[in-house]
């Protein structure tokens, strides 16, 4: 039997980023990832960081490499067929930062600074199931090289993604869920190509269509697609023809393509579980809600969510006041909403819906005519892009 | 045979102001209604106007008695069911003012202003009919005194409203429509009382209602109501006893009740027609489009509409050149779509919808959380309600 201060499930950056910063403040954890740690770090995620991820990173010691390697940007724009070009120009209206910078490399930098502190990870752990969460003697199980191994803890931190077992531990009738599909995905390729230099959002008769990107030789692009369709049906020629398609000519024509070196569809919904905590279990990120990408909100609310819950879990360990930890979902919940609706709006705005009423396509259509000469509206979206602050 | 160079259908506010500044560009009119005179001064309709539609009445000689009965007001509150009192204060975030006064005695100031120029306005005019209207040469035909009468003319303005002759002219190939209903209605009362101080916006469970005014003793509520209400089920006592009940207590604790002088019932729809124009003939106001009154667009669009319109005819009649005449569709539409949208935007926010997914909820929920931190968005808010300038 082991003992810790916080059992936290899930070794993805929400998990680490939580043990790092509770170490940081003197509170014990242990984290459980159910994969081995090179798959974790082989996963392809997000990569656009809001002004305050970028600052909290740094604040906690993690800023050294994101600052070398990441590329700061003003904004993004969004290219609307037979429209001008429009910046959604955070630096101009927040004089607040973005950047590139991937999930990936935040990964490993957070893997690193667990190593470095001597922080306990532990991959490969098998069946992991959550005890006696109401009880205030939590524990926690799991199977490793054929033994079943228990783990003691004051609270139980949930950051296993929207699939694990984290929030499914939770009886459905403590848990209220909010769900919105969308008809349809994201293809998605990386290639080790030198990006289109702007984060680009293009809105096109053909489909919507991203560039995005995550490192100077490392880029990424989307293109909207069927629910059913299939990797198969999309060999890279196939994807750069049609990405390039939904481009203006000029930038098609500056978009450097490559082999791809990953490729994955991926539907698009929006998902919230309410309330993010359950007895002694916290719930954050993805385990308790899921954005669609457009806007880059996932990764930004997990780093959010990190925050509040990291500050709460330290009140309530350190100094026995247990206040931060009961309001920590309703806290955590008024960003995530905002980031919901953020993301849905600019999800809707954007791309093509089949059978789509032609009052709601005008709708859209006004929107973006608005955008292009309000200033006020652009200040309002910039604020929201470039992230609402955290709540002290 | 008669001839003149407009021959304005419908004689309402759209049709009369069109009248009026035509005249005072020299260019000649003879306005057609199908009502009675006091028909159309006893009809109830909408009573805020936007700055733009205040400084365009000034402009043309119309300001007087509304300068002296309307109230000018900064902008309108929304009371939003347990939580903080919101206010689109137009007059902070844009200088501009706007105004209580009643499209009723906007009606009757046009029909003095036109009476006192000579102006000729037919009513009682039925069976109108337009004829060639893809020719140079178009006329309209009408029956009054058991005898059919024609019109010669240039120019045929379509001002008669949703249901008028004009749109209906026009064959359906050659016009593309936009709808959209909303799952209620508005019960509306009229009653000589003074009006609570502020315009306000009650959004509440039990459904919308509004508190709106035509002058210091005239008093205008509306609350939600189903698609299948009827008058009969609404006595005042349980009109204003329903109204109470949507509204904060200190708003609900200071409404001046008395017996209604009018009471009824509207769907709320969403309506656009494209283009505005067929052949000579040129549509505006709600014969072009409606709009849900949430926002109180309805009246004000049909101003910006006579507005490009007045100025296109004379262009086209003193000097020849057909330029704004052949803009004038899409100029005018820019300013309907972004109405549209705004009443849309505004009606989908505070209404209650029955069968509403939680995902959709929760969505307008957090607008208006986010409409009451930031600044951005109350500063775009208020510039649409105040009205978009007009293009020149």
């Amino acid at each position: 039997m082991t003992r810790t201060q916080v059992a936290i499930i899930g070794g993805g950056p929400a998990g680490l980023l939580l043990s790092h910063m509770l170490a940081r403040n003197g509170v014990d954890s242990i984290v459980l990832e159910r994969q081995s740690r090179r798959h974790v770090l082989e996963r392809i995620r997000a990569g656009v960081l809001e002004a305050g991820t970028i600052e909290l990173l740094r604040e906690v010691g993690l800023g050294a490499r994101m600052d070398r390697e990441g590329r700061v940007h003003d904004g993004s724009g969004i290219a609307w067929e037979g429209k001008p070009h429009f910046f959604i120009d955070t630096r101009k209206f927040t004089g607040r930062p973005m950047m590139c910078y991937g999930q990936t490399a935040i990964t490993e930098d957070l893997y690193a600074a667990r190593d470095a502190a001597g922080g306990v990870v532990i991959d490969d752990a098998a069946n992991v199931a959550l005890h006696e969460l109401t009880s205030d003697r939590p524990h926690v199980t799991y199977e490793k090289g054929g033994q079943t191994r228990r783990i003691d803890c004051d609270y139980v931190a949930g950051c296993d993604g929207h699939h694990g077992v984290s929030r499914q531990s939770i009886p459905a009738s403590a848990l209220r869920t909010f769900e919105r599909g969308y008809p349809f995905g994201w293809l998605g390729i990386m290639s080790e190509t030198p990006p289109y230099p702007e984060i680009c959002y293009c809105y096109h008769s053909r489909g919507f269509a991203l560039a995005s990107q995550r490192s100077p030789m490392l880029s990424r692009y989307y293109i909207q697609c069927d629910l059913d369709a299939s990797i198969e049906d999309w060999p890279d020629d196939r994807f750069w023809e049609e990405l390039k398609a939904r481009c203006p000519k000029g930038m098609a024509d500056s978009i450097v393509t490559g082999p791809s070196i990953e490729k994955s569809i991926a539907p698009l919904r929006s998902f919230v579980a309410e309330p993010m905590r359950y007895g002694r279990l916290f719930l954050a990120g993805d385990a308790a809600h899921i954005v669609p990408p457009t806007g880059a909100k996932g990764l930004n609310l997990a780093v959010s969510d990190v925050f509040y819950l990291s500050r709460a879990l330290t009140e309530a360990l350190k100094a026995g006041r247990t206040h931060y930890l009961d309001g920590y979902s309703d806290m955590a919940l008024r960003r995530v909403w905002s980031a919901e609706r953020m993301s849905w709006w600019l999800t809707t705005l954007i791309h093509q819906f089949p059978n789509e009423a032609p009052f709601d396509r005008r709708m859209r259509e006004n929107q973006f005519d608005y955008l292009l000469v309000s200033e006020r509206a652009q200040a309002s979206l910039a604020e929201q892009y470039v992230g609402l602050p955290f709540e002290s």
